[in-house]
């Protein structure tokens, strides 16, 4: 499919985040407190306002509250309608355009929030490359991969209170820790925090028993990009027997604008080649990964930003959808606005690694950043992630999802 | 301090949960819909129904709704007048008496719901028995607690929408499974279904930063019995390296009734004797542990029902908030709702184990149950928790956490 041209002309050029084809939704401000909108080329499409001027019919109020929680709950044939009403009216020459031009406000002015309420968020571990790079660190390249690793996607839950919104910024955090030298653990700022690059698949729909993987690719609803803030001392520590914890739980930004699973449709992608076939309730369904190009920029504080990764969605070895089935198996029971991480989305070759952890190798070989080493991330830098479906003639994007490291608080403890 | 005489005469009845000094919280239904209700002796006291009648004013209404939430959220000033008010109203020779007995209704008919909306739901690791009996049969004697064990409580995120009230039945779940003798792993129902005895503590009050132990108790607005669920088999596949999973996110099953911190304040204990000194963050603040009795029922169906494990809250090693102030050392923002499980509380003694798991020592010496042997639980089986805290006069009980076991699902997957 070509681009949908608009009568929004910012949306009509090329290179941009947000043609027709995308209608990406967010939770915007221009200072009249926080709306639902439809990104659309450099603006902002009012939908909490074309709703209550009658513009969007949707069989109830789905967008009075500033979140789309309510229109993921109303189901896939209503985020059908809604994508058909929308197009009906931005596509060129739309007969109700004047009416909607009111409702249109410029993207650079608005402040942009949490586009949904998180319900419960999980973190997958989904891309084999990352697998194999921190195993390989750990264990040793003959055992990077876990025994399981190839039979099911690992996964944990994380803190939903911890996902925050691109542009918060984050704090370095304080945690327990204890190197292999260490005669004893101390209470210190992390000193290796790092971010991971990630896909989040939001879940649409709610399951009360165990989900096929076709029917888990109906359930899902949008994406968007997440960066899995992730302080590795405080994890090295920490993580067993029980797995990650106060390591993952500072912060986990996503990128302001949810990507709908329909406008992603032209870029499904077939699975990867399995070495070992996957047991019946997991097998691929059919197409249900993308060509997304992905890529990590880091600004260190005054300085010049340089792009560090570029990687591509397709590296994950199970999709959304195998994750979101796998998480179902034993009738955990999933709700509307749960979050789903897909693990570090790390490429085969050095320059398309998701982490600094695997960038750096553990720290013994920084990478070179404006001209200095650097292992893990510093006061002041600025983490951003870009990602966009890539057409002949448009882009599927999701705009930036970036944070600032801010310094670690005094000792919240000493009095 | 003695037993507080009500004009609700089962109040004042020797051995029964809910005398005046508890004023436990539940969330009922008699017919009219769920409501807020307060435990006192064999009756409910319709709390809603009290406060619309104006008979408990607490600044604004915080009960219209049929969960405990808005009253935490209020903050400790108002539990405490909320707790003074409901004294004054049921005490013997209460002089409005007369007003509120209207409100009464007999437990015995009520539907019970879930007492609070669950935020969050954390589960620790923090009984020192059961971290060595796990570690024992896991890694042996010389290694069994992780090295981490004795300066952090371990835990990691549960899954809040597993949460049910106690009498919600439990169906045994399929997952992915893989013995050490077999070649692949294989999806069947779990072969090794567990319960494992737990205090749940409820978070009533938000932190967005780090806060002391201290601080942490004075969050913490009352607690519950808790059964954490556990498929063993599931969990020995699936828990490396990021932790258990699915093996958890069947069922967490929680006592019906809130009883609050200051219910509990005559049964504070000391901490238990450290061999190594915790970190000044998380050292002991006071007398943060209390002494409840803890016993668990194991009925097979059809046969009689037999208390196989007896032991005592005053067994964990981290008080509820040294686990939740850990929570927090991140800067993990914590909800009004949040609920922390103490992880499995296990005696000293082989009668006093609080999981099959380690009463059958990992299923190599079943228990004796109705003359049979036993070493996870079977189709069919009830498992009853009970705790009070116990005075010379009285009690304070959770009344009893229990769920029966269903059968698994036919195959979930085949068509």
């Amino acid at each position: 499919m070509g681009l949908l041209p608009s009568w929004v002309d910012s949306a009509n050029a090329p290179g941009g985040d947000f043609p027709l084809n995308n209608l990406a939704l967010g939770v915007f401000d221009t200072g009249q407190g926080p709306r639902c909108g439809v990104a659309i080329g450099d603006q902002i499409a009012d939908a909490t306002a074309l709703e209550a001027a009658g513009l969007l019919t949707l069989g109830a109020p789905l967008l009075a509250q500033p979140s789309w929680n309510a229109l993921m709950a109303a189901g896939p044939a209503i985020w059908a309608d809604f994508r058909a009403q929308m197009t009906e009216l931005l596509r060129k020459a739309a007969p109700k355009r004047d009416r909607v031009a009111p409702h249109l406000h410029p993207m650079a002015g608005a402040k942009l929030h949490l586009p949904f309420t998180v319900a419960e968020f999980t973190d997958f571990y989904a891309g084999r490359h990352h697998a194999t790079n921190v195993g390989t660190m750990f264990r040793g390249a003959d055992n990077a991969l876990p025994a399981n690793w190839l039979h099911i996607p690992i996964g944990y839950n994380g803190r939903a209170s911890s996902v925050v919104v691109s542009g918060t910024p984050v704090r370095r955090p304080w945690g327990q820790v204890k190197g292999p030298e260490d005669s004893a653990p101390r209470f210190a700022p992390s000193a290796r925090f790092d971010f991971e690059l990630e896909l989040g698949a939001i879940v649409g729909q709610p399951s009360t028993g165990p989900v096929s993987v076709a029917q888990a690719q109906d359930m899902i609803f949008g994406y968007v990009l997440l960066n899995d803030w992730s302080a590795r001392d405080i994890q090295a520590w920490e993580y067993q027997p029980l797995g990650p914890f106060q390591s993952k739980a500072t912060a986990t930004t996503i990128s302001p604008w949810i990507v709908m699973r329909a406008a992603l449709d032209p870029f499904r992608a077939a699975p990867p080649q399995r070495d070992i076939p996957l047991l019946p309730h997991l097998a691929d369904s059919g197409d249900d990964f993308h060509d997304i190009a992905l890529d990590v920029t880091l600004t260190p504080q005054n300085g010049t930003p340089e792009t560090i990764t570029r990687t591509n969605t397709r590296e994950l070895y199970y999709s959304p959808a195998q994750q979101l089935a796998h998480h179902t198996t034993s009738g955990c029971p999933m709700r509307v606005g749960d979050l789903l991480g897909s693990g570090t989305i790390s490429g085969p070759t050095p320059d398309s690694r998701g982490s600094m952890l695997e960038l750096s190798w553990g720290g013994q070989t920084p990478i070179n950043l404006n001209g200095a080493p650097r292992a893990f991330l510093t006061d002041g830098d600025t983490v951003t992630f870009r990602g966009a479906a890539i057409a002949p003639d448009h882009r599927i994007g999701f705009g930036t999802c970036d944070g600032t490291i801010l310094p670690a608080l005094a000792n919240p403890y000493a009095s």
